[in-house]
């Protein structure tokens, strides 16, 4: 079974922004997607902040296995019905992978309950991804590091709850440090956070982060059946007989104000 | 240093319902309240849904160690506002313990990041709690286990992420069970759930509910200093003298759009 | 690739019981192997206590994926030595499944670092084993809940690490509750515990035990490399060039005490 | 009450090698000791491996609060005896602080299951050390970050469970990062390592080094009653009067080989 990417853009940058525009001539979204394509396992479609409903309608998430989410100055605009949507998705069991500045993203913030902030410098500094956990399937094909050549400093302290797992710790040249590689579960859902992926450098055109996200849609992909939350607002019965004791809310025990 | 607790009720049942009335004729939160101020830690007050701003301002919080939350038809009446806020605090370090159906709160879904649905069925029956980890300060003056002779059962699936720890399960006379007690961290603030409290039995006049309650009031007071999360969209310097390399989103190296 | 299992059995009660014998004519062991041999994907052999080096030699334990532990009277015998291979072993990447009153095994205490103890009674008593996250890969095929007619009482507190996921818990006629599927991660190897089990019952003939087994196996497979953890002593070269500072302990900067 | 602490050294290269006896003229132990004890809420033994049971008996550890463990070249030389009569402390309740190459310490691999192996260079180079979350107790005083003038590179990866919480990551001059603070809970006892320390600096008489071991011993000092394991092989009456079914190990029940 091919494992179903759904690359999700916020294509503002891509189009406003000459350097960007020159690195990604068509979008980061793009270039994300192709890269993953090459991979045999792998079919991908993209979705932009643009588009009706973001491109994220009910359909699109039901037949999407695994979500990327690279977003930076307009995390606002993402409307609130469609977070939600991703998040009902995401505890089903699709996958979700959070790119660089998505840190700040409302579909992040949302799966983590924290403010997940960090510092930041933008001097095209050399950041150094180490491994923490050799062997991890993320992680496959990366020797003990990677270098991205020039590169966004994000920095501690990340505002995030302990990890399922931490995969990548950064190095940067200025002197900090960074969690540059975290999983989460959230339901039935795998969530990846990645951290390089500054839109001024061509980072996801070089091959070791292309790697750690093609490894990452593998991991992260569905692995049981959906887990459907029946939530109904009615009662359960129970398995054993039994008398019902005591005053209740409702005389008939269905506490319709759920 | 007292501990400053503020008990939150929704005092929507309180008010409405006769059987409610009957058990608790000052409103659930003043029954907690109460309990609590035994205790010569603990300082109280209480908040309720219908007050400006749920009783829950800027410097109620602000002077708030340990938030209670107490919560079930009337979730969707909390305005976001007032919840953003309540998040801050608690990632700062203000504790918060949330009871029975609060697990449907604004507030603990937002800290968790989960649907926090459960099965549930109001009959009466008994619920057995036991302690999962002896020793733990929240279980304190608890022996093996303890009853709720009349509850509302709470059963599996409960959707909520791995706990920092398990402290209570609970055995209901109708077959299931439930991880009844359970606490989180996010940013500098400690979360702990506690199932029992179905607003049709005197749950909250009984010694060992009262007894876990203020436990966990003690142990999530907040330990060290708050977190301020002061961020400013304004980028770090280096420690390390840097070269600035590789173009920028602006020329500054400001990225205002954060 | 198919999933290359090894089921470890103590073959004591076995050999021993004449109760066991009756419902395991050929060793609980071979019972559990041949109901993993019924998957496709899983070839299997079998290993036994009394075998030089219980069965687990180097060779076999290189061409292991998964091993399953069952062992109840005789965890002392098992040999340190090999007890350390298989710890080596599951940090590579090996799967390890822990079976019933495996709890107590000399592996598990090593892999989680507390007693494993618990509360128990052999009373033949209905256990219900509930499913705390529909979705996971373990539960595949369960429903709700399924049902042990007569099965050992293991009761909280159970001293355990809080697991990675809490995949069931169990209810018990006589009134306790036990977290009786558990899943655990160390090095590059994923550990699955799962209490149902108890000799005297034909608890391994019963299709949802064997489904969750069966689950077990192919969710614990490993995913990525090895974890080769190359410790030698030996220092590593910087990645930038650095002049030595200060006093070290040998000339050479090796510490050969290592 | 006072926070009972014992300071393990090994005192070897504190007696064996001349830099480290003119760091540490009266022994690391020592130099750890005088320190805390400066706070009043301290008081303070030492230990040491040449001593009967290492200074460990069963008495010294029942009146221990909060052990700190320091060792480097004789982990092997502790006998297995004390290693798990400390076990047994800590899961009780007993705090453990390892410090530096004790994170080869027979007891901290016991409680973690890991080898905890790790990349290391002794270059004297500059080690920074980065606060991940502000506001933790153990990080009271420090600022964002402090640095070890020279230091011990301890390099990723770092084989070891997912913590319960990263309080420090270090950045070292040669370009490795390093999780240098990490909690963790097994039973009882909580649990801190933290890295820096090599023997041939002077790190142990540093303001910040010792801000935030003595912050670390109040951290993990023991908050609740003792979690004595009663494990004595037999079995537990039920709560709810059920009759046996099915057959037995032995007659009575009880299964005496355990």
């Amino acid at each position: 079974m091919p494992i179903r990417v759904t690359v999700w853009g916020e294509n503002v940058h891509d189009q406003e922004n000459d350097v960007v525009k020159g690195i990604y001539p068509n979008g980061m979204h793009n270039t994300i997607a192709d890269f993953l394509r090459k991979d045999p396992e792998i079919i991908c479609k993209t979705a932009i902040l643009q588009q009706e409903e973001h491109g994220l309608t009910e359909e699109i998430l039901e037949t999407t296995d695994v979500l990327t989410w690279w977003g930076h100055c307009a995390h606002k605009q993402v409307v609130d019905e469609v977070v939600n949507r991703v998040q009902q998705r995401i505890l089903q069991g699709m996958g979700l992978i959070v790119l660089h500045s998505g840190h700040f993203s409302k579909i992040f913030g949302k799966m983590l309950g924290t403010t997940c902030s960090l510092q930041w410098r933008e001097a095209g500094e050399t950041e150094r991804v180490w491994v923490c956990n050799p062997g991890h399937p993320i992680t496959k094909g990366i020797k003990r590091y990677f270098e991205v050549p020039q590169s966004e400093m994000y920095g501690e302290p990340f505002q995030v709850p302990t990890p399922e797992e931490n995969i990548f710790i950064s190095w940067f040249e200025g002197g900090e440090v960074f969690r540059s590689g975290l999983t989460y579960k959230r339901g039935n859902g795998k969530i990846f956070y990645f951290s390089p992926g500054h839109e001024t450098y061509p980072i996801y055109h070089q091959e070791d982060i292309q790697m750690v996200i093609t490894n990452a849609v593998k991991w992260c992909r569905p692995e049981g059946d959906n887990w459907f939350d029946k939530f109904d607002g009615k009662p359960t019965d129970p398995v054993i007989k039994i008398d019902i004791k005591g005053p209740r809310l409702h005389g008939d025990g269905q506490s319709g104000l759920r």
